[in-house]
């Protein structure tokens, strides 16, 4: 089969490689129907995290089960099937609290499992899933072509905006702010909507983002960014920060923005991959009473229920997904993202 | 009348100084009943915080209201009255949201407002109180002396341990760990039982804590610290961590103790003032989804609530004191708890 490996800075390659097959009898093989890049691709990509030999890389796919091992009993063969962006078993005492992500059998996409395994990455044709019965939740029926993005969006940027919105403890009538307009960014204002925020500010200097923030329930936009992003996000909350703000970057000025713009006693949810710090400063949000909630999202706990909204068309996070390319364009979908010429970009085998 | 001012290092006055009277309209002068010192009175007396010129000191204090301003509503001369730790009005935006602490008006005790004005401090005979319908809560009848002890703990360190428990959502059935020995960390073991908590582990190595935090409805007590003290934890917790822990310290090692202590998706509430950091380590939290919620706690909040609790007998605080002195005794009461003689001194004038 063809699969993507990345082989070091903006080196992505589509290759050939061996067909995967069931190893062990929890295993499925799934055929991929749709797969993209997420911007944390984007850091080996751009050589944020060296790369030290090629590694298979993606970790956002939806498909349909081929195969299955003989323990596995919750999904079958001609499934069509999302994968959360971890392998997880659902069942130890961590998936059971809801934190799929700290799983006591996890595994990521592209690495070496536990037995000295290679496990697949999702930008290829086809992926052997380890734990399926924990990590793969099937649709009730073989979903609409149109359905696909939307429900790709569920193996990551979607849950992953929802565990913002969520982790900052969002409800009917908060006063949201987003910080942030990539796919994550824009999946937190639609969370936040969902969830019945009265208002909800997205931080965006993109006309196209700003576009789909609109369209997802941002109430809205603030173009300026630090103390003046700020100042415009009080002058918009009649003086103070907001009860919940969700910060989807993970850099040291988004996390500050995030803090500043939070008002005394509101929560931080923060998805954004911290790159490489900042500490937070514990003095000024002793001060302020201001709470820092989130981490590397959990999409497999929220997956039933935002799968849920999007087969009734209650939600339609695929709108994140402005390029569509097939898998052999698979370098241009990493230049479309890395020159922001796309939100996200969608690959199809 | 006479107040006790801190001079610098280890150096506590007992002195004449004028009495207090009605300045503003909205100001009560109250007759001390009790006043106490706080585990934060002992960082200027320590020289942590360095003392530039003599200063009244202590904020915590119950008593009597003598006279009333003339926009005074909700107190009356003859009014047994419990003063939080810092002024508030109880009106603005952000008390309204519950957080006191970050009042439109704040002032604390001991310091000068922004009238300049010299507000006074607790540890005296009688006190002027600004703004007297927002930060003070009167009992329905005269007490008795009995509960005096426990009502005084509503001032700070009740209100304070409750915060604790309520930014780490302890709930029914929590696992709760309590790091900290001191009279908030003891509160907070009561807090979290009154919360509903199914286990609650203190963490203490000083026998007449731990047999305070077992009447305050600790199930288990762990003397050893550090790496020592998570393996302790865990093993109590079946191999992982508390829900809830509750930091009620704030140095870098009690801090880094309650978010080892907390399992993947948990929350440390933390309420102990950071002594100059340390910065929180965001790499870790994000990867385990552990959350950090609390600060300087916003007592006028939850007085009301408490003080029901108290006085129909459901909790009693009060027990955290353990020395009792007339205040011509002041310094000794410093001295007693700065060598920890005493877990909390109660001061009578």
């Amino acid at each position: 089969m063809r699969a993507t490996l990345i082989y070091g800075t903006r080196d992505i390659r589509l290759e050939e490689v061996p067909d995967p097959a069931i190893r062990f009898p929890t295993d499925a093989v799934v055929r991929v129907v749709a797969s993209c890049v997420c911007g944390s691709d984007l850091w080996p990509y751009r050589g944020v995290r060296p790369v030290t030999e090629p590694s298979p890389i993606g970790h956002e796919f939806v498909g349909v089960v081929e195969e299955v091992g003989s323990d596995v009993r919750t999904v079958s063969p001609g499934d069509f099937v999302i994968a959360p962006f971890v392998v997880s078993d659902n069942t130890c005492r961590h998936c059971r609290n809801g934190i799929n992500t700290s799983c006591e059998q996890l595994e990521w996409w592209g690495s070496t499992d536990r037995h000295g395994v290679r496990v697949d990455a999702g930008q290829g044709e086809y992926v052997r899933v380890p734990l399926a019965d924990g990590t793969l939740v099937a649709t009730p029926e073989q979903p609409d072509a149109a359905l696909v993005p939307s429900l790709l969006t569920l193996s990551d940027v979607m849950g992953t905006g929802h565990h913002a919105a969520v982790s900052a403890g969002v409800t009917t009538g908060s006063t949201v702010v987003v910080v942030g307009d990539g796919a994550v960014g824009l999946c937190a204002v639609l969370a936040a909507r969902r969830l019945g925020a009265e208002r909800i500010i997205a931080m965006s200097r993109h006309a196209d983002r700003q576009a789909v923030a609109r369209e997802f329930g941002a109430t809205d936009i603030v173009a300026e960014r630090g103390g003046e992003g700020v100042a415009a996000v009080k002058d918009l909350l009649g003086g103070i920060g907001a009860d919940a703000v969700l910060e989807c970057v993970g850099t040291k000025e988004s996390m500050a923005q995030a803090l500043d713009s939070t008002r005394p006693g509101g929560f931080v949810g923060y998805v954004g991959v911290p790159a490489g710090g900042p500490e937070l400063p514990i003095q000024k949000m002793f001060g302020t009473n201001v709470n820092v909630a989130g981490g590397v999202a959990p999409v497999r706990a929220y997956l039933p229920e935002l799968l849920d909204d999007v087969l009734k068309g209650a939600i339609d996070p695929g709108r994140v997904f402005d390029v569509e390319l097939p898998l052999d364009q698979v370098a241009e979908a990493y230049a479309a993202m890395d020159e922001r010429r796309a939100i996200k970009t969608l690959l199809r085998p």
